[in-house]
């Protein structure tokens, strides 16, 4: 089990990271913007994360396969624009699972902390949705995230979830994978519908 | 005393907090886009204190009611906007009793981590000003308070002061309470008088 | 050493925190803006360091002289702006230094923390860039440094070199002295012959 979450955090650091290699390429950047935006769009959730809750050695800086993950990111982007361009449905399926799966480690991790579970709940989409604020804030756009939402409240409700679950006797596994499989409902019917959020009139 | 710091603590997050709510409406963001510029306007600036200092848990984290503060104001801006919006006078009275409080308190807080004066005075003004600070690069502005100063000079006149009366034998309200006098006077002045600081040419 | 180091870091400081002020003055900011982005400039590189790395106090809030020499360097650039214009040249020297330093400095640091030597050679390029990275996000701009590649790879080198040199049995000092030379080195070079990345195409 642990060796699995390891290995979907890895495939979901470098999906993160490829998105965040585009996004660069968008932008005209050179190799170097490339790298950062990637490294920050993939690893930038978990590392405020890592900062609010004190959590040293933050993730990355601990396991240097998070950056090798990043820099491969960036190599296939160079390497294989087209394709991956192509494969925009794969990539966006990893995505969801990626988010999901912040979002339910971010708030079991805040839990270890003794923090309050509405602070856990707000650690998981922490976790999940700023990296790509990071990004847009570098890119200098204002966070699309707080115009149009896109999953942020899968997020929320995927960390909620994994709160209630946890105070049942279930199997651990399960309490990661079902509020990892809600927010992926929730994302997929959010893009399928264009559900969005009302703002302030 | 503290039961009272506490509450103007609270207060002044609401204010904070309604106005980064209707920055984001002005923005044309969604209530998760203004969740979270009104967090980080109410808190962003003792968020980066803690930080710097060191100081763990950082303050909204170990009292989920930091964050009910927020969504109550959240809630508050939806639901009466322009009854909000007929209040701005008593809004700007609490916000300047908000800056003058997290001003003295900013540079409490550092003092006790045992930094060097001129330091703690820094802290002070980074806990009143910063989160306006992020809102505007969360919002894609130059920080306004860059531009045409609107307070720092009241934040760094009331935690100077601070520094100065905590070197006397005066009661700790007093302390607290004669800077934050300070700081509204020169913050009520200067928006009255226009002034400004020069720049370079 | 450990002397004229400080006295480097202490110049390196000035320096980055004109450019700073001069870049405050081109927005037409005021004082208080032109000592923020000053300091960020100046600091900023090293602050997020220090977060990252988890080493308080943070380099600055230890030794009020950082921010001493930020304030100075305003004042000299309030006074003298014409002056200081026409010595780009000498401060583009001392600027080379400073990044260099930086560089060799921050991976030293982070080495000293047990970091990976990846992570560690990360560490030192961050120290010398994202100082200017923040000051560019703060002024509304996508950084310089992510479009056309200025120092980041000859800061890259610098830190490189000096983690292999110290697998050798070399005085301290060179150790040092050998990476910034490469640092400032191939920066000439590349503002001499205007290298740059390439970007993903």
């Amino acid at each position: 089990m642990l060796e699995l979450i390891y290995i979907l955090n890895l495939v979901g650091t470098v999906v993160f990271a490829i998105s965040g290699a585009l996004t660069a390429s968008d932008h005209k950047m050179d190799a170097f913007g490339a790298v950062v935006i990637a490294f920050i769009t993939a690893l930038g959730g978990g590392t405020v994360r890592d900062l609010l809750l004190d959590s040293h050695p933050i993730g990355w800086m601990g396991d240097p396969n998070y950056l090798y993950a990043v820099l491969f990111a960036v190599l296939l982007s160079y390497l294989f624009k087209r394709w991956i361009a192509s494969l925009r449905r794969t990539m966006f399926l990893f995505d969801t699972i990626g988010i999901g799966l912040f979002a339910a480690l971010g708030t079991q991790k805040a839990l270890g902390f003794d923090m309050h579970f509405t602070i856990a709940i707000m650690m998981g989409v922490v976790s999940s949705v700023f990296g790509g604020v990071l990004r847009d804030i570098l890119t200098n756009r204002v966070p699309l995230i707080f115009r149009k939402e896109i999953y942020a409240t899968a997020c929320l409700a995927g960390a909620s979830l994994y709160v209630i679950l946890i105070q049942f006797p279930i199997p651990d596994y399960l309490t990661l994978i079902i509020p990892i499989v809600l927010t992926m409902i929730i994302r997929l019917l959010a893009v399928k519908f264009e559900w969005s959020l009302p703002g302030i009139k």
